[in-house]
């Protein structure tokens, strides 16, 4: 069971594209007539925000006959929502439904995809996406890697702790950093300290230093075997994420290296999942 | 000179990402330590929203030293912006200010590489962008097409007049629906009225019915060359655009069929553009 | 088939006016006991926004009996909307709903008065609204002027092309800009190029420049009368609108002119409608 | 001193007009050039809203040279108000700034009218004004009858105690309610009791009953000064306000009643101040 | 019947406390199962916003079975609200409705038991509260105050009348601004005027000089004794109101002074009511 | 360095206590006097929100002339905040500062205090905060125990992992859920899995299922400390935390029994930080 978005999302998706009505409906005079609009997925599909697609469709007048939940995987052809009411409530309301619909199931079906990839590879390996969806769209991207069967990474700065290069360069390097990783545990007993690794030797020194997730970023994964293998041996208690550049066609040969995580964010670009819309007259 | 982004839009994004701080420069203890920021293209690249991130790192308590504003197409390794500041406030903006630069120099990139290709062919034909932009960006996607030398098709429904199958489903049909276009452009003197045709024999009855723009979806280019010149004979005055699947490696292809114009949807998704970031420390 | 407010406007207008309930039944003791409201037109009156005057009244907890919908044009003495509830809820809602009922009502009924008029005169002439509207009411008003049978001439200035003098004293002036009409029509082939004309010898020189609407700013029926002629000969296919100073009492004589659109700011300001409502005890 | 409106109303105001920016100038090409906007009076003309139009142009990206402020009264063909910038700066703020000054100005004038005409017979009379302001506009609203020299009657139902006959209705009648007028005092005695009459004889009950004001309703000047003389006799503490219908032909007259208030809602609708816009180019 | 919170108001308690649903019902698969969840009172508790504790129940997706209004009074141990629904609903909703309930109910018990103590020893003094509430909180604030049975001191600086010594810094001091009192009662008729006295001298100086109320700082219940037969004597018609450090200790001793109102703050802060959640299964 | 609150948070705070300005200002007539406001601890204080209490003032009008940051802990008589300008300035946003210090501080300072007595016991436990703050406040909440020396203990259900009672109770119970645990763990390896334990018994056996944190709910410190010794034995690398009723009072106490983290949720709510403040006229 998912969360849904809040209200003031789906206000702000319908003023973005119908902000004072649809002009055509009202120039062509067919507001009034009744009609039924259906959704029907044009290729295999997880489905991602069928529920606000339907508050969308609810909101400009329309009666939801039903729908599919988010995260249920469908072949093609399959009708997966559907509403009756005046033409102008339908057509108002198709394109912000759609386009919804389109681009968040696109997002969970990319990354159901790699899942269960990933899956058939090794069923114990966790995968999460990180923060890089389009600015503005976090609560849609989370849902849809949700409904894909991953998790989040870490939702933002201020609740998870990730320690970059970037930081370490305020700390006189990453040896020095490393110094003050106990202490860093101890000030904060709740969260897991991870690390990121641009290189093996860094991941050896990072791991062995007593953090709790060494993320190793751009490593292929032969490299990666090799040094999964290494850090097993050295830091058996750290876990081992994966991150950079991890996409459908490679996740299998990352999935293989043995990592405890892979971390994603491809899955938030790319091609819409393609749906068809039919409006059909009710009228006599 | 291209519109801002309100403020409203800067603290949804920021409030996304970093809603009560970054906690791990917190634990760090490096919050008050002075450094730099600079963001680098990694590859061609057309900018966009570099004034928009400029203002996510002053918000953080930087001082921005310099930017190339949107629109500005670089080569790979310049760099286009930099800060200055604690590295408290770069970190928090950081990812926020560089998340907006990719996705938004992405679709400006996209489209600025079709604009260059179409002009190529015909300077004089028009790019212009369709309403599929993820939902909740608009203001971010706009910006971006227009920072790729392209217009927006038409902002939403409120504001233009273009006729699908499902309209006319509500009208008897397309016949139907034609006879009444002369009262329709009666009734709207101030907008053009747009049509989409689904197949050549549709678009021929529709140019001939006194429409202003004819749009085709999804035809292929030669028979979209074909289709243009008999247009051309029986409506002359008429406007063709084509939509449906047009991207950088048809663009050529399309744009020598001879049509007015070209309507996009896939610049909207796809990659982000690869830009580096380097913060250093200031440090003595 | 109207347009609906967001659910964010009703809270606005809720929140100007009882942010905290409404002191004055509090104090009387009288909140909790049953009773009726009624709006009843005082003369006649087209009437818009009757569905958010109800969603007013639903959301201080009272329950809507009927309501005619906007758009419809009732004599005087008809009651229009009924709810019942606490009297609590009728109380805090009341001055709400009907301020918002008053102003929405005011503008379409203007806006059908005129339209009417122009009807009277010349069926194919169309009733346009600009962007003239009170900062912060476009939603109230464009319904408004749609209830009342007009429609928005530009929505803003994001969607559409209207040339003014204060354009083209950036072009050089007049002239040189009508030398870049042709181009500036290849560029936005969707869009109609529209120019402001200040006089008559402005107008046909606009005309012939081959933009598609010349709009005529504060000219005198009868000298729009000669110029609309002069226009349909030198300029055949372009579009003649009016603006400026468009009222009631010279609707007519504009239209009678032979020109294509009346363009009106007036009917957004002016004396509320006026509507009596009845709040009663049901108490036994 | 008046208040200043949120940022969040000048960012609404935008969105309304220029969400993406100026179609016109960006097809002109001229949006870089530079050029001066002023803004003149075309009439005598309290200003209102000109520190928001000042900030609608600067964060369009203009310079504002000098503006006069809020409740200055100027006579016809005075420049209040003058900004630089681009050309493309000053068409995105240029309704905007230019609506918002017409319609706060407006309201400004008109009441500021009113309270002269008023106070040209007795300075000590009040002028306010009510709650019927445009839905959406109190901010504006309220800023505009200060500039003019009113004060608010009252904000909203959260803070006055008014009673109306719809409340009397739940008390049994208003000669009952009157018995409970000591009582209501004791419970809100940091507040006035305000009690509407709509006859003289219930203007006597209600003002013998111990109220401390007693609103009139609809009564004509004739009509009133009788009554305000017979209420200073019975009842000389309870202060005196006339409402309904005043407008500035009858101001004065209402104004030698006798009467303590005059409640104002004409103030708030009727024609916008007519404010001339100048837009130059700076160019060589 | 009490004001219910708007949607935008739930709506930010939510996103503060579940954005992206509940990651550790998520984790443990349980999310669809059935249950029901009860909040009792663990102590005598006068209620408050259960109606908003319900609607965000509702909104995750659970069905309210009941709940007592805000206001009611209930001893220790009563269940008061209840839901059924989905874990996943359950979880979502438990403490952002347990946590507004605390706090809000906090202050109605407070209230609730002041003004108690207070109506015991004299049923005609009004309590009232200050605007010291915690900021962003008023919406609920004032709700609670009410429900505890008092009533708002002054919802704000716009609406009311109240002159402090940071006021008279500015009039010349006391003395002089005390000469202008007859004249700001002429311009604000239908306000009181409210002084604040810091001494027994000063308080007797205002209350002379013709003010509405004289709000006495901080005396203690014994000075503030004399005071106020002092008062009733030197001017009988004004009211006073003890302000400053009252609390449910010293409010009876208050109360006794004779003072027509208690003017409170502290009843805004301090422990939340204890509250219990029972969350069981409903699976077989 | 803290987070700065956004915009929308500041205009929120002044939109609830100043909507239209200081009428008491306004009918005084002195608005456009200069004078200076400066705030001074009337206790030892540290200090939260000095940053946004000064946006509140230059938001009015005013122009700060220095502010000690947030965090800062002073002694009572310190002056930390001066701004000068306009009286109608400074009284605007005195209130609202004033609020916005007392309470932020007033966290900070109790959350200080309970700090510097634990880390006077041992330096390496870590203090952490619930998310039991007032809803809607929680950007000024967790400000305020950063600036007292604290950490979140989790911001929200969407990014942590806390299992209570409640969840087990759809697991089948306590036991049947600690079967789960290691799967659990696997799937969210990034995260730390805390479950709280409502006694002696539950504590050992959730520690030695593997959990990462176990929290003691409601244990006292006695009690507490013979359960550490036994958790250190059974599951020496289980971290301890102890929540539920901790206060300044009996922090030492918890400080000494072992566990490396206590859990606040006390801090939220008591009495503002008492600030005094001085506003003069500066008038010659």
């Amino acid at each position: 069971m998912l969360y849904q978005l809040p209200d003031s999302d789906i206000e702000r998706f319908m003023d973005e594209d119908v902000p004072y009505g649809d002009l055509t409906t009202m120039l062509l005079g067919i507001g009034a007539l009744r009609g039924e609009i259906t959704f029907t997925s044009r290729e295999a599909t997880t489905l991602c925000c069928t529920e606000e697609a339907a508050r969308v469709l609810e909101r400009c007048g329309a009666a939801v006959n039903f729908l599919l939940p988010s995260g249920s995987t469908i072949d093609a052809g399959v009708t997966f929502l559907s509403a009756s009411g005046a033409a102008g409530s339908l057509h108002a309301g198709w394109k912000v439904a759609l386009n919804l619909l389109e681009y968040a199931s696109g997002i969970a079906t990319r990354t159901r995809k790699i899942v269960n990839r990933v899956k058939a590879v090794n069923d114990s390996i966790t995968v999460v996406t990180t923060r890089k969806s389009f600015p503005g769209t976090k609560k849609v991207a989370i849902k849809a890697i949700m409904a894909g069967g991953a998790l989040p990474h870490r939702l933002g700065l201020s609740e998870s702790v990730l320690v970059f290069r970037q930081h370490t360069a305020f700390c006189g390097g990453l040896e020095l950093f490393l110094q003050t990783v106990t202490g860093m545990k101890a000030k904060a007993p709740e969260h897991k300290i991870i690390v990121e690794a641009d290189s093996a030797e860094e991941a050896l020194a990072i791991a062995v230093a007593g953090v709790d997730v060494v993320q190793l970023d751009k490593l292929q994964p032969e490299a990666l075997t090799r040094l999964v293998q290494q850090l097993h041996i050295v830091a058996p208690a750290v876990k081992i994420s994966a991150a950079g550049g991890i996409i459908a066609e490679n996740a299998s040969a990352y999935a293989e290296t043995g990592v405890d995580m892979l971390v994603l964010s491809a899955v938030y670009f790319g091609k819409p999942s393609d749906i068809a819309v039919s409006i059909t007259s009710l009228q006599p």
